[in-house]
């Protein structure tokens, strides 16, 4: 059966060079599966209060999304060593119950850029403890770190840089073949 | 002059043991420093294309508190091995200009309450890298974790143990003498 | 064909709570695995200069038993908030050539005893960090963490505990049935 | 009185950039304190039963250093996402006993170097995690990382690169007001 991959951008600018990423990596995936890009901005911050049975809308269409999709591929910036509030609040919304939530052995990619050179590399080091905890398996590769992000992009988020997109390529067919 | 500390809680939860454990800690401070109790509950997702000179108005109360502070006092669950998005996102919005933001070189304490026995270490683990990129000076202490919080306050969230009261009273007769 | 676990103790402690946590999980094993216990206390501290291709024997051989094993299973003490050199040591000079080395894609699980009640949580975290970037699958299971393991294991090293020593055969189930 | 500053290299390797990158910083302290560069390589695996009151000779030393040193000054590489074992073996022999140990409240700086990019960034986080485990203050300042060391250094291990040796200054200026 054709696989689904579920997209989740971590910055909310439109002119993310991470949700720019993210496009790059589903136009590499091409037909070889299905790709939906998933909307964070619009949780509410967490609170256990809320999380009953009739849940705020947007976090049940993210939990149905997640629940549909093969996999996951997660684009995240760094913001102070670490992944946005945002994405965080969105894994706090997904995690429960502890363990047997729709993030649970789902098969999960990063990737991240930053204008900095270290590329995200703390915030994906972040991102991969938590998503320990939620026990989601996430794709043994080498970091996915877009560094310079701005001379890599143009200005209508198009990834323009030629040894990025070899490397993207590469990613994105080994991660089709690892969630398989 | 009179230290004045602002207390932040992760946890946006009316009974939650962590606003229960800084109401504590603010008890034990009693007159030796004023003592406020932030809200980041009303603060949106970050987003670059806000945070320009007309912040959102909760942002711009927040970042007035945290510059008024002589030291702030943070107390964090843990959610999925790390704090919640909801604190991260408070910590985004302090963030900038990036080493020069109200956040950069302010004395920071770090408490955490949890029901299982890690008692939030992980998540103060990150919570230190994360104020290690915003160059917040952690106080060097061994990691305050009310773990099995549960057995630990009443009903109405008063600290009724009574080691978790000497040790809390310890650790904030402790920072007060570092903020000093 | 019958799977093979190499077992790698974190602790050099003649009567370490690691050591017997290791030998406990290879006794609930039993029959359906062959099981092996490294030795690293007698590597020499990494030096890339000793890294040729006459390398120390001790490393010579623990490459051999990591190349022939199906699954590792690596328990750790938490030294510092971190896992002890040693066993750090022991990882640096498996790593080589980065991404290509034995640890490359070879299934690893984690357990981890501490005395205190955080039972090794921050350590196993470092653990699946330096694991990430070795590319080597760890086990995604909830964090095993036998905490305040001196009331757990009696003066031979047996593990006393029925609670733990459930959770332990539950955990090496779940983690042959994943390596199988 | 004048400082003295207690040097520590994460790498064994004779024409380590890292030690290099320590040589470059302890000239930029020039008179300003006095200066020595410990050896950790000929410490043994930390072993529990060796830490009594007759420890090996290299580790007595390293002890006294610690505790005679004003400040400590740490440089890194960058090993599997984490730092070297042997830096954290030398870690461990200096942390007992636990909150009271030599590196209780000395005042650290942390430096790093790296082929890549990424410059040792998560090394440091790592390294910052361990140090606050040792309840040692570490210097509040952006993380200082050394990337593409291999294009900073010339063949005698100098640090040639303009842009870094005055980053370098500043930094060392920095931290000697902050360590008093």
């Amino acid at each position: 059966m054709k696989k689904s991959i579920l997209g989740i951008s971590g910055s909310l600018r439109a002119s993310s060079f991470n949700s720019a990423l993210l496009r790059a990596a589903f136009e590499s995936v091409g037909r070889d599966a299905d790709v939906v890009i998933a909307e964070i901005g619009d949780l509410p911050h967490y609170n256990a209060e809320l999380d009953g049975d009739d849940k705020p809308a947007g976090v049940s269409r993210l939990i149905e999304q997640v629940r549909a999709a093969s996999a996951l591929l997660i684009v995240t910036p760094e913001y102070n060593y670490s992944i946005p509030g945002v994405l965080k609040n969105a894994i706090d919304w997904l995690s429960r119950p502890a363990y047997q939530s729709p993030l649970a052995q789902k098969p999960t990619g990063i990737l991240g850029a930053s204008m900095s050179p270290v590329g995200s590399a703390r915030a994906q080091s972040h991102l991969r403890q938590i998503l320990s905890g939620t026990v989601t398996p996430v794709f043994p590769y080498p970091d996915f770190l877009a560094g310079a992000a701005h001379t890599k992009f143009d200005a209508e988020g198009t990834l323009t840089d030629e040894a990025t997109r070899e490397h993207l390529a590469k990613y994105v067919s080994a991660f089709l073949k690892w969630i398989g």
